[in-house]
């Protein structure tokens, strides 16, 4: 006697399964808007697993019992939860002050001379408690979960020292237990040089992987991710810190080509990166080098609301990257300074409106590929048997209404492994 | 005995009044700037009406009664309810189909050719019950005032005959009725031409002016607006529209300098209109020949979010307007085809980010200034004994945050007529 179901949900008027296409590698060209979406159709769950999805017309009646929780969501779209894959979740203070600095005209150096820009936040994070950083991220957390996001990637960065970056991790570790959304923390100790390390990038950067990476679990703070750019950390200083990582266990990722192009991309698609984040100045021909050094298993994470939030109007071509054969993923990047949003969804329409992507290929984005960017392809990114039933009712009838109904969220349920929240 | 208040919000953060400027005009300049803020404050109401609004310390205790609801807002913003001053509430169906064939790369053309564009939603609308719309219009309300809004012009044009018309006037008001929020209805029967006057823009105006516009009564129905634009109706036959509307004791709106630079603001601010709407081709030149026409009354209405949804990146200039002394309001233009949204909060961002607008300035463009759009200004847009009491508690501590969390909704209740909803 099979069990019967714990939850269903039936008569969806769309389920995008996010289902079909290949399973050894996250999407890109057709395969990106060729996954299956059922009309009519129903999720079975059982505990915290999904059991069956498929149509209403092929749903097993002897699996619905007297403890079934059946739940009607006619006339909605069911789909998997959203995944984060990029965010800045654990800082202190905020920069609203000097956002409006900015719109009133202030240059950045202005702000930067003043003692504002990412070391400002740097000392308010090293001066919060612990406590003080988790309820912060917390808070982050319930908004991040009321836009439908079930899984969300939460990097270090803002400690700059040892002491503070292993905080950070041990904070975005207790946030994840602390609540039903799923964290998975990622080690950004090389965001910048830390401000007792001025003008010697490496020496951080050594210090960072003697002291600090040895310290950290794989198995539990699954990345290591740096920040390539000028200013930052230069290519041939980030190849040695990522092949360290790599060396102790470590899934690489980077920040890279967002404001200049200088190979970072590449270059760490070359190492395996799982993910290679903002190319907003890679090039199409670019794009096509990174799927080939990735083995089409690097996933380009795309951050449209950054170059609106900075005014930079420099938006990454992913149309062309996935005609090149590059898979994408969409994120919010959410942080203090240049991005300080978690409205995902608004993400996913920029990525329509300016970079090009279709409602479907911007929906594989910030769920299965975007599951893809974080190493978490086999228990979450779609609706199939045997992932985590993370998933969401909509308000609407039909796909096409997400990026249409420009600004809005379209969540009505969250589900969190098989717990209506 | 003075009577003891009915409702009292104190302790918030910060009491954004929107007090303190002229009191005959909308604001512009440093006005729109240097609306009061009270710090550590309240307001009380007395039925649906404000009674009184100041800092914590000058409270009047003796006011507080039994009956005295109290709502500690402590650590929150109080502010006014949004004024939205400018949608096209009332429409049949909607066009997500077209906006996806558009981002896979159809051209407008195309889409025309096949029945699409503007006469589509006309023949969704021509067939749909009163009833259909009012459940869609009432659908648009609750969306509208989870984002704070509390008033809302609501336009017709959509029937483009004069029956039509008339019944989405007829829906608007009733819309009103049904709900909270205050809706104040403007006739645009001179969107477009009907269908039935293809090519005779003039004939169709006369037919509107002397079958539709005698059955409306201005005491209900104040404004009359039209599309003055290429393919819409030229300046020649919008001032002979508009001007037979003003004779019929109408005031007089435009949507105008929207893709071309016809004059069509500087022609209604000149005829009196209450607002100029769009205004993305309108120079800064041009901006102070209307607030020179309109003598400061008339209000450019900047719609942010439609160069953004139709990838034109041309937006009005709105900080020089402000430099130029014409006032400025702010609004989603909600409408089914290019602006689907009714974030007001996420115009009145990337009206910061693009249109170079400060937050202090932004917040009196979506609240006093609207009000003055639609004529509301004796009853809303700000927190001054007198005015009704339509007010929101927001999330945030600082006004200065509203701008800065990209994409959020900082409503946390909102208040219409000493109503907490
Ligand atoms: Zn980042
Ligand atoms: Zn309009």
């Amino acid at each position: 006697m099979p069990q019967p179901y714990s939850l269903l949900f039936c008569h969806a008027a769309q389920v995008l399964t996010l289902a079909g296409g290949p399973s050894d590698k996250p999407l890109t060209g057709a395969d990106l808007s060729e996954w299956r979406i059922i009309e009519h159709g129903y999720v079975a769950c059982l505990g915290d697993t999904i059991a069956a999805v498929g149509p209403m017309g092929e749903l097993d009646a002897g699996r619905i019992g007297p403890e079934t929780r059946i739940v009607d969501v006619s006339g909605r779209v069911l789909m998997p939860g959203l995944v984060e894959c990029h965010t800045h979740l654990v800082f202190g203070g905020n920069r609203a002050d000097e956002f409006q600095r900015k719109l009133q005209g202030e240059s950045y150096l202005d702000i930067l001379a003043s003692g504002g820009g990412i070391l400002s936040t740097v000392r308010k994070t090293r001066a919060a408690t612990d406590e003080e950083l988790l309820q912060s991220a917390l808070h982050h957390l319930e908004g991040f979960r009321r836009y439908g996001i079930t899984t969300l990637e939460a990097k270090s960065g803002y400690g700059l020292d040892a002491e503070t970056e292993l905080r950070l991790v041990h904070v975005a570790q207790e946030a994840g237990r602390r609540q039903p959304v799923r964290v998975v923390p990622t080690f950004l100790g090389a965001h910048v040089p830390g401000p007792e390390y001025k003008g010697r990038p490496a020496e951080y950067l050594d210090m960072l992987a003697a002291d600090v990476l040895p310290q950290l679990d794989p198995a539990a703070v699954p990345f290591v991710d740096i920040f390539c750019e000028e200013g930052a950390f230069s290519v041939a200083d980030s190849r040695r810190y990522l092949q360290r990582a790599r060396e102790l266990g470590f899934g690489l990722k980077i920040h890279a080509e967002q404001l200049h192009e200088l190979g970072g991309c590449q270059m760490a698609a070359g190492l395996g990166a799982v993910s290679v984040d903002h190319c907003d100045y890679l090039t199409p021909a670019g794009a096509a080098e990174v799927a080939a050094a990735g083995q089409g298993r690097t996933v380009a994470v795309l951050l449209p609301l950054v170059p609106l939030y900075l005014r930079q109007e420099k938006y990454a071509p992913g149309r062309q990257f996935i005609e090149a054969g590059l898979p994408v993923a969409l994120s919010t990047d959410f942080n203090p300074g240049s991005c300080p949003s978690k409205n995902l969804w608004l993400a996913l329409q920029v990525a329509c409106l300016k970079m090009g992507l279709t409602p479907r290929e911007a929906l594989a984005a910030v769920t299965l590929n975007a599951a893809w960017a974080i190493g978490q392809q086999a228990s979450c990114g779609s609706l199939e048997p045997g992932k985590r039933a993370d998933l969401l009712v909509l308000h609407v009838p039909d796909y096409r209404e997400l990026p249409y109904w420009l600004g809005e969220n379209p969540v009505a349920q969250v589900v969190i492994g098989g717990e209506l929240l």
